[in-house]
Protein backbone atom coordinates (compact mmCIF):
# COMPACT_ATOMS: atom_id res chain seq x y z
CA UNK A 1 0.00 0.00 0.00
CA UNK A 2 1.02 3.88 -0.73
CA UNK A 3 -0.08 7.17 0.53
CA UNK A 4 -0.24 9.81 -1.87
CA UNK A 5 -1.34 13.47 -0.39
CA UNK A 6 -1.42 17.11 -1.79
CA UNK A 7 -3.62 20.11 -1.78
CA UNK A 8 -6.13 21.04 -4.39
CA UNK A 9 -7.61 25.06 -4.30
CA UNK A 10 -11.02 26.09 -5.15
CA UNK A 11 -11.84 29.59 -5.79
CA UNK A 12 -16.01 29.97 -4.94
CA UNK A 13 -18.09 33.07 -5.88
CA UNK A 14 -20.31 32.97 -2.61
CA UNK A 15 -22.37 30.63 -1.21
CA UNK A 16 -23.92 27.55 -3.66
CA UNK A 17 -22.71 24.28 -4.16
CA UNK A 18 -19.20 23.29 -6.38
CA UNK A 19 -18.79 20.23 -8.28
CA UNK A 20 -15.43 19.16 -7.87
CA UNK A 21 -15.86 15.25 -8.98
CA UNK A 22 -13.43 15.75 -12.05
CA UNK A 23 -11.02 17.07 -10.27
CA UNK A 24 -10.73 14.37 -7.37
CA UNK A 25 -10.89 12.10 -10.35
CA UNK A 26 -8.20 13.46 -12.24
CA UNK A 27 -6.01 13.06 -8.92
CA UNK A 28 -6.95 9.58 -8.61
CA UNK A 29 -6.27 8.68 -12.08
CA UNK A 30 -2.76 10.28 -11.75
CA UNK A 31 -1.31 9.58 -8.48
CA UNK A 32 -0.55 5.73 -9.72
CA UNK A 33 -2.29 3.64 -6.71
CA UNK A 34 -5.22 1.10 -8.68
CA UNK A 35 -7.59 0.57 -5.69
CA UNK A 36 -8.10 2.32 -2.48
CA UNK A 37 -10.02 5.31 -0.71
CA UNK A 38 -9.20 9.08 -1.73
CA UNK A 39 -10.35 11.02 1.22
CA UNK A 40 -11.19 15.26 0.64
CA UNK A 41 -10.53 17.35 4.13
CA UNK A 42 -12.01 20.57 4.19
CA UNK A 43 -9.24 23.07 5.68
CA UNK A 44 -12.40 25.32 6.76
CA UNK A 45 -15.30 25.84 9.29
CA UNK A 46 -17.42 28.18 7.01
CA UNK A 47 -17.74 25.32 3.96
CA UNK A 48 -18.54 21.91 3.72
CA UNK A 49 -18.17 18.79 1.42
CA UNK A 50 -21.45 16.51 0.40
CA UNK A 51 -21.78 14.17 -1.70
CA UNK A 52 -25.23 14.89 -3.91
CA UNK A 53 -27.18 14.14 -6.70
CA UNK A 54 -25.52 16.08 -10.12
CA UNK A 55 -27.67 15.42 -13.10
CA UNK A 56 -30.57 17.68 -12.06
CA UNK A 57 -29.39 21.32 -10.83
CA UNK A 58 -32.76 21.99 -9.36
CA UNK A 59 -31.96 18.93 -6.57
CA UNK A 60 -28.79 21.47 -5.17
CA UNK A 61 -31.20 24.46 -5.49
CA UNK A 62 -33.52 23.05 -3.35
CA UNK A 63 -31.20 21.54 -0.77
CA UNK A 64 -29.54 24.76 -0.54
CA UNK A 65 -32.75 26.70 -0.17
CA UNK A 66 -33.67 24.30 2.73
CA UNK A 67 -30.22 24.49 4.58
CA UNK A 68 -30.71 28.23 4.14
CA UNK A 69 -34.00 28.21 5.32
CA UNK A 70 -33.42 25.73 8.56
CA UNK A 71 -30.21 27.82 9.36
CA UNK A 72 -31.90 31.54 8.73
CA UNK A 73 -29.05 34.92 8.76
CA UNK A 74 -31.47 36.79 11.28
CA UNK A 75 -30.89 34.92 14.12
CA UNK A 76 -31.33 37.95 16.87
CA UNK A 77 -29.43 35.86 20.15
CA UNK A 78 -26.17 34.97 17.62
CA UNK A 79 -23.20 36.30 19.21
CA UNK A 80 -20.74 35.32 16.94
CA UNK A 81 -21.93 37.92 14.44
CA UNK A 82 -18.43 39.92 14.12
CA UNK A 83 -17.79 39.20 10.01
CA UNK A 84 -21.54 39.51 9.36
CA UNK A 85 -25.06 37.63 9.14
CA UNK A 86 -23.32 34.96 7.79
CA UNK A 87 -20.45 34.15 9.68
CA UNK A 88 -22.41 31.75 12.51
CA UNK A 89 -25.24 30.26 9.81
CA UNK A 90 -22.02 29.23 7.78
CA UNK A 91 -20.67 27.24 10.97
CA UNK A 92 -23.55 25.34 11.75
CA UNK A 93 -24.51 24.39 8.26
CA UNK A 94 -20.78 23.47 7.89
CA UNK A 95 -21.42 21.28 11.14
CA UNK A 96 -24.32 19.69 9.63
CA UNK A 97 -22.72 18.45 6.82
CA UNK A 98 -19.07 17.35 6.48
CA UNK A 99 -15.50 18.58 7.26
CA UNK A 100 -14.03 14.92 5.68
CA UNK A 101 -15.80 12.70 2.68
CA UNK A 102 -14.18 9.96 1.77
CA UNK A 103 -15.06 8.19 -1.57
CA UNK A 104 -13.65 4.32 -3.07
CA UNK A 105 -12.06 3.90 -6.24
CA UNK A 106 -11.38 0.86 -7.97
CA UNK A 107 -8.80 0.45 -11.46
CA UNK A 108 -7.77 4.45 -11.02
CA UNK A 109 -11.65 4.55 -11.50
CA UNK A 110 -13.95 6.76 -8.56
CA UNK A 111 -16.81 3.92 -7.46
CA UNK A 112 -19.35 6.76 -7.63
CA UNK A 113 -23.46 5.92 -8.20
CA UNK A 114 -24.76 6.91 -11.68
CA UNK A 115 -26.13 10.39 -10.16
CA UNK A 116 -23.75 11.27 -7.64
CA UNK A 117 -21.07 13.94 -7.66
CA UNK A 118 -18.72 15.18 -4.51
CA UNK A 119 -19.54 19.33 -3.94
CA UNK A 120 -17.67 21.73 -2.23
CA UNK A 121 -20.84 23.78 -0.51
CA UNK A 122 -19.86 27.58 0.32
CA UNK A 123 -21.46 28.61 2.94
CA UNK A 124 -20.02 33.08 2.95
CA UNK A 125 -21.29 35.21 1.08
CA UNK A 126 -18.46 36.39 -0.82
CA UNK A 127 -16.05 34.39 -2.61
CA UNK A 128 -13.33 32.52 -0.76
CA UNK A 129 -10.29 30.75 -1.88
CA UNK A 130 -10.69 27.50 0.11
CA UNK A 131 -8.07 24.16 0.41
CA UNK A 132 -8.98 20.88 0.31
CA UNK A 133 -6.40 17.94 1.12
CA UNK A 134 -6.45 15.61 -0.92
CA UNK A 135 -5.56 11.42 0.69
CA UNK A 136 -5.41 9.05 -1.18
CA UNK A 137 -3.99 5.48 0.04
CA UNK A 138 -4.31 2.13 -1.33
CA UNK A 139 -2.50 -0.56 -3.46
CA UNK B 1 -0.71 -3.04 4.86
CA UNK B 2 -3.00 -4.30 2.32
CA UNK B 3 -6.58 -3.36 0.77
CA UNK B 4 -9.84 -5.38 0.28
CA UNK B 5 -12.87 -4.44 -1.61
CA UNK B 6 -16.09 -5.77 -2.75
CA UNK B 7 -19.83 -4.41 -2.99
CA UNK B 8 -22.41 -5.44 -1.18
CA UNK B 9 -26.08 -5.24 -1.83
CA UNK B 10 -29.21 -4.40 0.34
CA UNK B 11 -32.75 -4.80 -0.42
CA UNK B 12 -34.99 -1.97 1.45
CA UNK B 13 -38.52 -2.56 1.87
CA UNK B 14 -39.59 1.69 2.04
CA UNK B 15 -38.19 4.53 4.27
CA UNK B 16 -36.63 3.29 7.54
CA UNK B 17 -33.53 2.10 9.29
CA UNK B 18 -31.81 -1.33 8.27
CA UNK B 19 -29.02 -2.76 10.49
CA UNK B 20 -26.33 -3.80 8.61
CA UNK B 21 -24.15 -4.50 11.85
CA UNK B 22 -23.13 -7.84 11.20
CA UNK B 23 -22.67 -7.92 7.50
CA UNK B 24 -19.45 -5.36 8.30
CA UNK B 25 -18.82 -7.73 10.81
CA UNK B 26 -18.84 -11.19 8.45
CA UNK B 27 -16.85 -9.22 5.82
CA UNK B 28 -13.97 -7.76 8.44
CA UNK B 29 -13.98 -11.14 9.80
CA UNK B 30 -13.15 -12.93 6.40
CA UNK B 31 -10.92 -10.68 4.51
CA UNK B 32 -7.75 -11.41 6.44
CA UNK B 33 -7.12 -8.04 7.70
CA UNK B 34 -6.45 -8.03 11.89
CA UNK B 35 -6.08 -4.46 12.71
CA UNK B 36 -7.70 -1.54 10.33
CA UNK B 37 -10.70 0.43 9.39
CA UNK B 38 -13.80 -0.89 7.31
CA UNK B 39 -15.77 1.94 5.32
CA UNK B 40 -18.85 1.71 4.04
CA UNK B 41 -19.67 4.01 1.09
CA UNK B 42 -23.24 4.22 -0.17
CA UNK B 43 -23.56 4.83 -4.16
CA UNK B 44 -27.09 6.34 -3.78
CA UNK B 45 -28.12 9.99 -2.84
CA UNK B 46 -31.13 9.11 -1.20
CA UNK B 47 -30.17 6.36 1.36
CA UNK B 48 -27.37 7.09 3.96
CA UNK B 49 -25.69 5.40 6.39
CA UNK B 50 -25.98 6.18 10.17
CA UNK B 51 -24.57 4.40 13.37
CA UNK B 52 -27.31 4.59 15.70
CA UNK B 53 -28.35 2.97 19.46
CA UNK B 54 -29.34 -0.92 18.65
CA UNK B 55 -30.52 -2.14 21.39
CA UNK B 56 -34.02 -0.35 21.92
CA UNK B 57 -35.94 -0.15 18.63
CA UNK B 58 -38.06 3.10 20.13
CA UNK B 59 -34.45 4.72 19.90
CA UNK B 60 -34.29 4.54 16.13
CA UNK B 61 -38.38 4.92 15.57
CA UNK B 62 -37.89 8.25 17.72
CA UNK B 63 -35.05 9.23 15.29
CA UNK B 64 -36.96 8.58 11.90
CA UNK B 65 -40.05 10.24 13.20
CA UNK B 66 -38.29 13.77 13.98
CA UNK B 67 -36.11 13.22 10.76
CA UNK B 68 -39.39 13.22 8.91
CA UNK B 69 -41.10 16.36 11.07
CA UNK B 70 -37.85 18.54 10.27
CA UNK B 71 -38.07 17.67 6.44
CA UNK B 72 -41.25 17.21 5.59
CA UNK B 73 -43.06 15.63 2.21
CA UNK B 74 -44.90 18.86 1.73
CA UNK B 75 -43.35 21.55 0.80
CA UNK B 76 -44.60 23.67 -1.61
CA UNK B 77 -41.73 25.50 -3.16
CA UNK B 78 -39.86 22.25 -3.84
CA UNK B 79 -38.80 22.57 -7.69
CA UNK B 80 -37.18 18.61 -7.59
CA UNK B 81 -40.65 16.69 -7.74
CA UNK B 82 -40.62 14.83 -10.36
CA UNK B 83 -40.11 11.33 -8.64
CA UNK B 84 -42.47 11.92 -6.15
CA UNK B 85 -43.12 14.16 -3.24
CA UNK B 86 -40.28 11.66 -0.92
CA UNK B 87 -37.68 12.71 -3.72
CA UNK B 88 -36.52 15.97 -1.92
CA UNK B 89 -36.59 15.11 1.27
CA UNK B 90 -35.29 11.51 0.43
CA UNK B 91 -31.81 13.79 -0.76
CA UNK B 92 -32.08 16.44 2.35
CA UNK B 93 -32.19 13.71 4.63
CA UNK B 94 -28.90 11.88 3.01
CA UNK B 95 -26.95 15.19 3.18
CA UNK B 96 -27.87 15.65 6.87
CA UNK B 97 -26.53 12.18 7.58
CA UNK B 98 -23.64 10.04 6.13
CA UNK B 99 -22.80 8.74 2.87
CA UNK B 100 -19.01 7.36 4.13
CA UNK B 101 -19.07 5.70 7.53
CA UNK B 102 -15.72 4.20 8.52
CA UNK B 103 -15.83 1.94 11.38
CA UNK B 104 -12.29 0.57 13.36
CA UNK B 105 -11.71 -3.11 13.72
CA UNK B 106 -8.42 -4.90 15.64
CA UNK B 107 -7.76 -8.63 15.73
CA UNK B 108 -10.76 -9.26 13.31
CA UNK B 109 -13.64 -8.07 15.43
CA UNK B 110 -15.34 -4.25 15.00
CA UNK B 111 -14.77 -1.93 17.94
CA UNK B 112 -18.50 -0.50 18.07
CA UNK B 113 -19.20 0.50 21.59
CA UNK B 114 -21.68 -1.69 23.49
CA UNK B 115 -25.04 -0.09 21.97
CA UNK B 116 -23.78 0.76 18.65
CA UNK B 117 -24.73 -0.97 15.34
CA UNK B 118 -24.20 0.32 11.42
CA UNK B 119 -27.53 0.94 10.00
CA UNK B 120 -28.47 1.58 6.53
CA UNK B 121 -31.05 4.20 6.25
CA UNK B 122 -33.71 4.31 3.45
CA UNK B 123 -34.94 7.41 2.83
CA UNK B 124 -37.21 6.41 -0.51
CA UNK B 125 -41.13 5.54 0.35
CA UNK B 126 -40.71 2.60 -2.50
CA UNK B 127 -38.83 -0.48 -2.07
CA UNK B 128 -34.93 -0.22 -3.44
CA UNK B 129 -31.46 -2.48 -3.94
CA UNK B 130 -28.77 -0.34 -2.45
CA UNK B 131 -25.42 -0.52 -3.41
CA UNK B 132 -22.72 -0.17 -0.67
CA UNK B 133 -18.92 -0.25 -1.50
CA UNK B 134 -16.64 -2.12 1.75
CA UNK B 135 -12.77 -1.10 1.69
CA UNK B 136 -11.23 -2.47 4.50
CA UNK B 137 -7.52 -2.20 4.93
CA UNK B 138 -5.03 -2.62 7.23
CA UNK B 139 -2.71 -4.79 8.38
CA UNK C 1 2.41 1.76 5.36
CA UNK C 2 1.95 0.71 8.61
CA UNK C 3 -1.47 1.04 10.47
CA UNK C 4 -1.39 2.10 14.68
CA UNK C 5 -4.42 2.07 17.06
CA UNK C 6 -5.40 2.98 20.54
CA UNK C 7 -8.46 4.55 22.49
CA UNK C 8 -8.56 7.64 24.15
CA UNK C 9 -10.90 8.30 27.04
CA UNK C 10 -12.02 11.73 27.86
CA UNK C 11 -14.31 12.99 31.25
CA UNK C 12 -17.16 15.23 29.81
CA UNK C 13 -18.91 17.23 33.05
CA UNK C 14 -21.79 17.32 31.04
CA UNK C 15 -23.26 18.85 27.76
CA UNK C 16 -21.12 20.77 25.76
CA UNK C 17 -18.21 20.20 23.08
CA UNK C 18 -14.84 19.63 24.52
CA UNK C 19 -11.34 20.39 22.24
CA UNK C 20 -9.16 17.17 21.87
CA UNK C 21 -6.85 18.19 19.07
CA UNK C 22 -3.74 18.39 21.72
CA UNK C 23 -4.36 14.90 22.67
CA UNK C 24 -5.10 13.90 18.94
CA UNK C 25 -2.26 15.66 17.35
CA UNK C 26 0.27 14.13 20.57
CA UNK C 27 -0.89 10.64 19.15
CA UNK C 28 0.25 11.69 15.62
CA UNK C 29 3.40 13.23 16.73
CA UNK C 30 4.52 9.94 19.09
CA UNK C 31 3.32 7.31 16.68
CA UNK C 32 6.14 7.23 13.98
CA UNK C 33 3.97 7.49 11.12
CA UNK C 34 4.60 10.09 9.15
CA UNK C 35 1.99 11.04 6.53
CA UNK C 36 -1.50 9.72 6.88
CA UNK C 37 -4.89 10.15 8.34
CA UNK C 38 -5.93 9.90 11.83
CA UNK C 39 -9.27 8.81 12.45
CA UNK C 40 -11.14 9.12 15.70
CA UNK C 41 -14.31 7.03 16.47
CA UNK C 42 -16.60 7.59 18.60
CA UNK C 43 -17.85 4.54 20.71
CA UNK C 44 -21.13 5.97 22.06
CA UNK C 45 -24.37 6.90 20.29
CA UNK C 46 -25.32 10.20 22.73
CA UNK C 47 -22.14 11.95 22.28
CA UNK C 48 -20.29 13.15 18.70
CA UNK C 49 -17.27 14.65 16.90
CA UNK C 50 -17.23 17.99 15.10
CA UNK C 51 -14.26 20.22 13.54
CA UNK C 52 -15.63 23.51 14.53
CA UNK C 53 -13.70 26.67 15.05
CA UNK C 54 -11.60 27.29 18.02
CA UNK C 55 -10.41 30.81 17.98
CA UNK C 56 -13.59 32.63 19.57
CA UNK C 57 -15.80 30.88 21.64
CA UNK C 58 -19.11 32.50 21.15
CA UNK C 59 -18.82 30.36 17.61
CA UNK C 60 -19.22 27.25 19.74
CA UNK C 61 -21.80 28.67 22.21
CA UNK C 62 -23.82 29.81 19.01
CA UNK C 63 -23.75 25.93 17.43
CA UNK C 64 -24.53 24.24 20.90
CA UNK C 65 -27.60 26.41 21.43
CA UNK C 66 -28.99 26.28 18.21
CA UNK C 67 -28.77 22.33 17.88
CA UNK C 68 -30.90 22.81 21.28
CA UNK C 69 -33.15 24.75 19.87
CA UNK C 70 -33.59 22.40 16.88
CA UNK C 71 -33.66 19.52 18.86
CA UNK C 72 -35.73 20.04 21.99
CA UNK C 73 -36.17 18.26 24.95
CA UNK C 74 -40.05 18.85 25.76
CA UNK C 75 -40.90 16.74 22.74
CA UNK C 76 -44.51 15.21 23.66
CA UNK C 77 -44.18 12.72 21.27
CA UNK C 78 -40.42 10.63 22.15
CA UNK C 79 -41.18 6.94 23.29
CA UNK C 80 -37.61 6.54 24.18
CA UNK C 81 -37.54 8.51 27.38
CA UNK C 82 -36.24 5.83 30.28
CA UNK C 83 -32.99 7.77 30.95
CA UNK C 84 -34.45 11.28 30.90
CA UNK C 85 -35.53 14.10 28.79
CA UNK C 86 -31.90 14.49 27.62
CA UNK C 87 -32.00 10.90 26.12
CA UNK C 88 -33.57 10.90 22.56
CA UNK C 89 -32.32 14.63 21.85
CA UNK C 90 -28.87 13.29 22.69
CA UNK C 91 -29.42 10.31 20.11
CA UNK C 92 -30.26 13.04 17.31
CA UNK C 93 -27.88 14.95 17.87
CA UNK C 94 -25.37 12.61 17.41
CA UNK C 95 -27.06 11.49 13.88
CA UNK C 96 -26.52 15.01 12.53
CA UNK C 97 -23.12 15.30 13.58
CA UNK C 98 -20.44 12.74 13.17
CA UNK C 99 -19.54 9.21 14.62
CA UNK C 100 -15.99 9.10 12.83
CA UNK C 101 -14.27 12.03 11.74
CA UNK C 102 -10.76 11.57 9.86
CA UNK C 103 -7.46 14.35 9.30
CA UNK C 104 -5.13 14.54 7.67
CA UNK C 105 -1.35 14.71 8.77
CA UNK C 106 1.92 15.27 7.20
CA UNK C 107 5.98 15.53 8.28
CA UNK C 108 3.99 14.19 11.75
CA UNK C 109 1.65 17.42 11.43
CA UNK C 110 -1.98 17.66 11.18
CA UNK C 111 -3.01 19.37 8.31
CA UNK C 112 -6.26 21.67 10.52
CA UNK C 113 -6.69 24.84 9.03
CA UNK C 114 -5.90 27.94 10.93
CA UNK C 115 -8.91 27.98 12.97
CA UNK C 116 -10.00 24.44 12.97
CA UNK C 117 -10.09 22.28 15.83
CA UNK C 118 -11.34 18.85 16.45
CA UNK C 119 -14.34 18.48 19.48
CA UNK C 120 -15.54 16.14 21.31
CA UNK C 121 -19.33 16.84 22.00
CA UNK C 122 -21.09 15.70 25.24
CA UNK C 123 -24.73 15.83 24.03
CA UNK C 124 -26.13 14.19 28.03
CA UNK C 125 -26.46 16.62 31.23
CA UNK C 126 -25.00 14.20 33.20
CA UNK C 127 -20.71 14.06 32.94
CA UNK C 128 -19.79 10.63 30.81
CA UNK C 129 -15.93 8.92 30.30
CA UNK C 130 -16.05 8.83 26.79
CA UNK C 131 -14.00 6.03 24.32
CA UNK C 132 -12.75 7.03 21.37
CA UNK C 133 -11.07 4.56 18.96
CA UNK C 134 -7.53 6.49 17.31
CA UNK C 135 -6.33 4.88 14.26
CA UNK C 136 -3.54 6.19 12.42
CA UNK C 137 -2.46 5.28 8.83
CA UNK C 138 0.23 5.80 6.54
CA UNK C 139 3.67 6.31 5.82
Amino acid sequence: MAVFQHTLVFRTSGRGTYEITEQVREAVRTCGIRTGMVSLFCQHTSCSLVVMENADPSARRDLEAWLDRLVPEDVSWFEHTLEGPDDMPAHIKMALTRTCETLPFSNGSLLLGTWQGLFLWEHRSAPHARHLVVTIFGD
